[in-house]
């Protein structure tokens, strides 16, 4: 199986180069649909393509909403504002959710490597309390982790598996439409179009 | 009927005036739900406060998706990012679509307000050619419009009436839910908890 380079990732690599002195440029806005038929957003924070794919990595903890909302709806869409190149992607696709049940060990590999691409101070936030419930106490917990041990329970990697790729330039007011479709022998082609904005 | 100020109204106008200086702080992500029933997500800008309420008032063009999918489903959810002082505030709500075939004057007088409150040139952006269309010349358009004249008929007004906020500072790991209900006169009234970021 062959892989096609999505043509709109050098698009996105190019932003992701010319805002890189912005720390926020890593954040995009990941909407998803609630468990009560509501539009659901919030920022995330990209950690990188699988490998060679047009896939996109997330790092989120098993106990947040997200997750039974996308068990719910696989579906989600990005919007990813580069707030110094005025460059606006709208990638939309599937997510699937690995976590530490996942029965398929090659994916349990790319959670464990995204585990350990985390700092070790970043992935104590893998052991705050319960997320979205009361707060309860102003002490800080006790916690520390052995830096070689593999990811904690609570540790979920979403991957995105893009269809839809709707990209603006606000400096150029050019828009593209990217738009994938999967071939006889399942490889994932690739058509763009320029749209009006 | 009384108003009573919504709790995170000040907490809100507080984020846009500390980052004010940045052009992109009265951009968010909007979230809806794509007449595929898969989420859709793009950048709007923020048009202000209708009056002394917490309606959030956004523009938009008749012709975008957006419309058709509000038509749809009302909901929508605001997620509002400032990259300055790292607070994130997720509005959940219902979104009133006021375009110039609105039966309710009232209404119609808040979208000729918010017409004239835009510069006479970001106006044009109405006379654009239809939006997500293919695009079919490069020329551009010959359009002008007389500042006096009222809102064309591409122009259309957003009122979202915020249901649930969901506020977290990411300096001191703080995060508030803010949450509506309607009293038995008709008047929404908001309690507020600490919880888990």
């Amino acid at each position: 199986m062959g892989t096609v380079t999505a043509p709109w990732k050098q698009v996105l690599l190019n932003a992701l180069e010319s805002n890189s002195h912005l720390n926020h440029s890593s954040y995009f806005q990941l909407a998803t649909i609630g468990s009560n038929g509501r539009p659901s957003n919030r920022s995330v924070v990209f950690r990188g393509f699988h490998e060679n794919s047009d896939n996109i990595l997330i790092n989120t903890d098993t106990r947040t909403r997200k997750i039974e909302e996308l068990k719910h709806c696989p579906f989600a869409e990005i919007c990813w504002y580069f707030t110094d190149s005025w460059e606006q992607f709208r990638i939309n696709g599937r997510i699937d959710i690995i976590d530490g049940s996942n029965p398929d060990s090659e994916k349990l590999q790319i959670r464990e490597k995204s585990w350990f691409a985390r700092s070790p101070r970043s992935r104590l936030q893998y052991l705050c309390p319960y997320p979205g419930l009361p707060h309860l106490s102003e002490e800080p917990q006790e916690t520390s982790l052995d830096p070689s041990a593999g990811p904690v329970i609570e540790f979920c990697l979403l991957i995105l598996d893009p269809e839809q790729v709707d990209y603006l330039n606000l400096k150029t007011n050019q828009r593209l439409m990217f738009t994938s479709t999967q071939s006889q022998i399942g490889e994932k082609c690739w058509t763009s179009e320029r749209i009006n904005p």
